[in-house]
């Protein structure tokens, strides 16, 4: 069975825990569970994973090149504004990579920099809300099965 | 039925005659026909129209409102780099827009201003080529559904 | 009789349909019938027009100086940020031009380009809601009288 | 007799003396006279002001408030470029100020910085000459008798 | 016969009517007519075109690569400067594009953004007044006689 | 006894009269009261004074080091953004001083310019509301006692 | 007794070692040993860490929220200028953070960027040596008993 | 005998007092009385005035003009970097202005803005010392004797 | 005969030597012998010159001016980007020169300055290969007889 | 025998498995093997690492100080344009650190940041491939034995 | 006798032969004749130098350090906006310069570069037309005898 | 014997004259002496050249081309930050370029633009002082046997 990683970054560990309003009351296991589920259905294998560590995180995108998984789904949470290190690793890898965000970047975090990861990623997803998560799944199994 | 209205901006008229090798050979006739049908079986209406005008585009926001869509989905082409105009237009009304990019617009065109419509749509999809119209059409009708 | 054209700009049609907050319950047939009156009374014929396209207010500007207006009150909505066409009409024309705006756009509007038209018109009224267009009405009257 | 406060800044107190192209030949003290003789038939007593210092300035806007005036009428000269420190007391205060420039400065002035203190303003009225200051009356007026 | 598109932007249709001391008083029917003639001298057929709708256009270089036109010549007037619609349709066609400008953009308008369409087009004739449009009919046929 | 100046700037004599939300309810006149009786309490003078006037700031700056004054706590309001000729005045003397502000700058300010004063202070306190005061001088104090 | 969190980022561990003209000759564990002997007189127990490890520091952060922390110290050190992690790590949680620099950094690193993190924090501390922990703590302390 | 102003800015009073390395021991009161004796040998009658007030400088301006000097030096110290009030109030006058700096401000200065008045005085002596003052002084004579 | 001068800059001597993808197998002597025939035609003398050195060209720009020629085509290079002093050569003769790039600079070259010589030409021609050289001289002669 | 440090940053334990084209076959083992021999035989005893974590380069930067290390060869990877932190540990210790980079940094990344560590490094090599890791050694060999 | 150098830039040649409206008709030959007379009268020997050729300045500054002169006076013409070279060869000697222009570039030139060259030399005379060399040969005597 | 350019830019002539704290006491004729030693050891002929004129290092890198040379290490001094034309001129030939720099340009010339020569040489090797000639002779002559 093929294996998705779902690769989610700094802070993420909260959801749920805190500011309701805009992440809702779903908690990172239960949104990994979600996925998962998902996943089992269309007949993919979910690992899943979170770290604050820039460092852990690269080390998994490189993991998973070597241990053969058919495509990533990665929030890289406030990394996504200045870890270039991060991006190199998306691109020394053949694994696909889609990016998906929570909330919508563009309308709350404007005075950040650019997403300096999306030009290596095949895609982004960003502010449905954690449904988000499920449109990334989507993508990428389409992405996997090459079907155009 | 609820109606949804896809919206496409300046020479996504030209979608499967030219430049394959980025927008592949399905024209734009038979892209609207497909997420026609796939609204059609979650049981919405589809809409479609394409403009290379401006103005037009307003005016087809605006009576999106008047006449009372559930939601709109819209590439606004290359007006998604300069279009203030539109962005009010969005802004205007109370029907939620979906914005979609078939290509990385992140990875393709850097040199252009940053997308100054963004910010008053709910949400982006980027990079999925034509299967980008399929999620954001989920992505609008789970929004019209308004489950969380 | 004299003629004065005002002209408004795109989503203006919009007005006293939303946003009452901002724009308070006025339409926009209301407000030109307000500015209409008041023209009368001072001897001069006022002509409205709105237009969401950008061709159009080009065209209609071109016009006013064909058919000989005696000046044009004109808010050009978001057209104001980046439209270099209408300032070149605005430029080619002699008929003189006042630009008005409805709210404080210095206060609200920050993140956007300066005003690519003021300059050349003769002045600009910003800020004190529909009563601008009176405003306006009277400073493109003296104009006209050559009143110093 | 509700108070209205007409304060001009540096250098207006050379208005008439000086380029008579662009300033024409009325004196500061003939504008205020006309200003005032306006004030009147509208029922509003008129204070003039005139000072090159920027503290006095800020000395006579808190004046205002302590003594209750109804409304400001402010051409800031040459510190609406960059005195932060007037701005604050416009925003300290309650009484509602209006920002009057005789010249059209956004045709005249590119090279300078953008006016610091107009956000905090009702509105501005820009480029009509010495006339500028009876539709700035008009609308502090207007402002004052709370008419929408 | 080989068809050249002569296609004028925005405020073009006031050529010869105002500002002689830049533009001359050779209006834009007879300018029209000298390069039609000049064409068919050269055994081409000058069909042309003035719009001041950015749709307009877009719609009419479409029409021309359909059409199977040889070559465009294209003044943008404003659109020069920020319209990335035009470029992406002068991008979209294998017609090859000549830019040219009536006087020296870069002496007078340095105000402005560089032009966002030349990239896109095969070369650009700057200044020389309404003799660059038989500069440009030149540098077209060349292009289309394929002599190097 | 040494003498310490609490100089504050533009405005702070409003301290009090408007927007208790941000400034609470105390006067500057009981501000400065509080701050003398804990500075008497360490055994200093504390001298106070506030003015609008940016050359009586710089009289007065002047004026601590020829009395010989221990030290300065500065709040320099909105002269913080633009006055050089403050700094020039800070750099000038012997005194030490430091900058208080009491509201956090860096969040609710960030379209003003950098302080261009603070690189000549000793250091600076920023947004503790009124206490930041007394925090300040244990500063001064500290420094002025020398003890590292 | 309610806990504080003193927490250090990259190098402060060679505080003492190196640069004494700058730092002192104090190491960061006769620091930590000084703030918490104070903190205790206050009532208070501080607990230290310090890490040059982006990562650890989000963790701890969060931690500091799940074990009922009264407020966090922090100095972030060269995190301060692009850790958009460890603002957003601040950001998530409802524990009161004060950010402290030894040396004033206004003056000393102009080159970098603006502090990230200070927006969410509730004030800054910026140039006193190591004396600026004390006052930290103070205005920690201040913050946790509410007096106004 | 024809009068020259003598003008200098803020903190040129400590002059002497401070900072020997860069500015030398000579105090203001001598350097005006070594230019005034200078100008008597020419023939000119020299009036000093110094002031730490922006709208006291503005005020000597406008008073040189309507008494008739003959020319003007001033040393606007950090006036220079932004008071566009002293530049309008040179703009306002006929009276021809040197500009003086003591030390060269190119070296020094470097992260300031340029001189915001420069462009409207006849010339500018830069880096001399106060031996600049002398030749400030022969250039303002050369200037009203209309030698070329 | 009227002369007229064809001016090459640095690298231009390398033509047809390398790169013939862009440039072409033709060399800069073939090139200058092309021009020369055709000006020959036309009943005009070519002069034609290549430098490397900057200040080479100054020197021949000035000459052009002291021996009477009629006009200049000038390929100013890679100085195209930075020689204000070729600028300022061209702006101090009277002699009219007309600019050429052989390839569409707008494409290739967008790291770099804009043309800083422009603005002092009497106009450009951009793109057109080797064939610009004709275009220009056709443009030098028809400003060189005055046409309109 | 003098230690040396060879400490590469994220991604390069991916070298030699992807991307041959630019970084050739040989793996991270091999160059470091390469490397401690070319320094064994001049004398000094190499040791490697690697990390993908910029904490533990840190670590290990201040590691290698305190255990009297000669010297540091260092290629930060993506962490040259945005570690101020690893910047702020070579600042912070007194062994010497070589900066190498594989690949022409300033031909292939343009868009991203200036390396952020060279200024406190003392040189660098850019663009020779492994071998300039062969350079470096000489370098660092160079500086340590200290001969001019 | 003490040696001074005399060096004007690209295009000084032409003095006198142009633009008489800004640069009189003295030509350079007169100008460097009297400025020789003047320095004679001093006591000094004056040399004079003009050069299109930027190698050829750089040349004559080293000259002038080996042959001993005691001081430069140079106009760099537009070198005086981009060449860094001109400036090391300023910075590598120990003879004086004294930079000086016939216009007032800060009022005229506005669109270029600061000088590049002006923080290594020890002053700048600006505007006072040709008289300003008779200041600049002042400074530089007055510097070469060291007078304070 | 393959030969080998060792070619110097402006100012380096002084080596060895002045500034001896940053550049050491050998001369350039001594550097190019060791140099020109080393490379015979390795079986290249090395041929040195040095000026202060632009067009003739140009011309130097092109007779390179011409003569068959191996390859060129080059120190462009301070046409680094300005010479797009010896930028041309490198990617005008075939001959592989090596940049060297003495000292770190990175820490101590930060205010002048980048290197605008790099991208188009092989590599950099920058901050070694006179022994970066020679690792840059190796850098050079490892290109030349090709040896990966």
């Amino acid at each position: 069975m093929v294996k998705i990683l779902l690769l989610n970054g700094p802070n993420l560990n909260r959801l749920g825990k805190r500011e309701p309003a805009i992440y809702g009351h779903v908690t990172l296991t239960q949104l990994e569970e979600n996925v998962r589920k998902q996943a089992e259905k269309e007949g993919f294998q979910l690992v899943s994973a979170q770290s604050n560590h820039e460092g852990e995180i690269i080390d998994m995108i490189h993991k998973a090149e070597d241990e053969g998984y058919g495509g990533i789904i990665m929030n890289p949470g406030a990394f996504t504004h200045y870890s270039y290190a991060i991006r190199d690793a998306v691109a020394s890898i053949s694994v696909p990579v889609v990016e998906v965000h929570i909330s919508n970047i563009h309308a709350r975090e404007e005075f950040r920099h650019q997403s300096v990861i999306a030009a290596e990623t095949i895609g982004q997803i960003v502010g449905f809300g954690l449904f988000g998560y499920e449109l990334a799944l989507q993508a990428i199994i389409k992405n996997i099965k090459g079907v155009e």
